[in-house]
């Protein structure tokens, strides 16, 4: 059976094999004959959640366990106490909290499995006041659901938690705001990633498993590559 | 568990979650809280090869069969017995048979699966001519590796197999051709799709997912949406 790559995490999960890039539509296609690309992006979700969600999608005692896991959370998480979408937000502290209960349960479903966390995008207060104002006529004066540096904080914690658990990090919130203009070259509305953006988490991903010796090149096929087929005998080519 | 959507077939497949809109893609984008979309595309193949594919992906006592199944076969079968790639050609009574033989081991591994043969889009022989000059040297005065008349007899010999079988079928082959300018709108190379011909094959898959009633708007979705969750008390929209 191939491997599974699960993609646990919000909407920028869920949205992740959209047209124009997608990053988890290009994995699903640099892997195509290699293991199989599993969505399970649940838009709005925050961690805490996303642990109601841990015992359908990572079964303890699955026969098919997932191979990598990449947990993308934090988004909605560090949504302002003082906005009016506030019921999304998570105290800091339960934030990270909540990443190591999400690790613990994939591990406990299969200790070998490679977890990636990843923070959360930086925002673009600007952005995000303007597609509000589009979407649902906020006022521009209203403050964001969600401030920049309120998102760093979030993203430190997400890394503090890949260190105590061990597992692999993409700190997309600092590697983003390296590249001038990244409030639109990366984001859409503030948030949300632009066909630049989702390149940016694919390209970062592939970095992390070159690093995992989990590159393309390394997995094994599914079947044999067409041209050494023996077209006179092709029996032989497929009996393992 | 969620229910899986098995995309079964050659290149067209392989390549169906490739950027710029992909089919698979498109169709893991619109049913992403609905259907695993699972690629099992195989670049050059025939269903003379794809029989020997059949009990590894399609395994009789799965615990979790394939809900829906595309197979997409016949663009490698239809190679011309006299082209240079000859060793992928398929006589077209073997290539129905093959196909009868494919659907019933699909059914055996479930009988309530869905179907949809899909037959081979048409082909550009000019383009095809041209692009086997600009990728191996193969002068244009030789035939191409395939003609359209004889691709349509796959064609037809699909359909056929489809009526037999009593499964749904997408004749790509008639479809594509209504549009003037199919040979480069649809067509990459001759045979292969361009992002609109990605795009043509998503509308038409959607049609029949509408006919059989399995539209995304009437399947159900994967946990509650976020809007619904009650902040203050979350265990009571996860109680199942």
């Amino acid at each position: 059976m191939r491997p599974r790559f699960v993609l646990f995490g919000d909407s920028i999960t869920q949205g992740s094999f959209s047209p124009n890039g997608g990053w988890g539509a290009s994995l699903a296609n640099k892997y195509c004959r290699q293991a199989d690309v599993v969505l399970r992006g649940y838009s709005g979700y925050n961690t805490r959640w996303a642990l109601f969600l841990l015992a359908k999608n990572f079964p303890e005692k699955s026969t098919h366990p997932p191979y990598l896991v990449t947990v993308f959370f934090g988004a909605n998480d560090a949504v302002l106490l003082d906005s009016k979408d506030n019921s999304k937000h998570v105290p800091l502290e339960e934030y990270k909290s909540n990443l190591l209960k999400i690790v613990s349960h994939i591990k406990a479903s299969n200790n070998a499995a490679h977890i990636i966390l990843i923070t959360p995008p930086p925002v673009s207060e600007e952005h995000l006041q303007i597609r509000a104002w589009e979407n649902y006529g906020v006022p521009l004066s209203e403050p964001p659901s969600r401030r920049n540096e309120t998102t760093e904080m979030y993203a430190k914690a997400c890394i503090e938690a890949s260190k105590e658990a061990n597992v692999a990090i993409i700190d997309l919130w600092s590697s983003m705001q390296e590249q001038p203009g990244w409030q639109t070259k990366y984001l859409s509305d503030g948030l949300h990633l632009t066909p630049d953006g989702n390149s940016f988490v694919f390209e970062k991903l592939l970095e992390v498993l070159k690093a995992k010796g989990l590159c393309s090149e390394a997995m094994d096929f599914d079947f044999i590559n067409f041209p050494q087929i023996d077209a006179n005998d092709p029996l032989k080519s497929f009996i393992f």
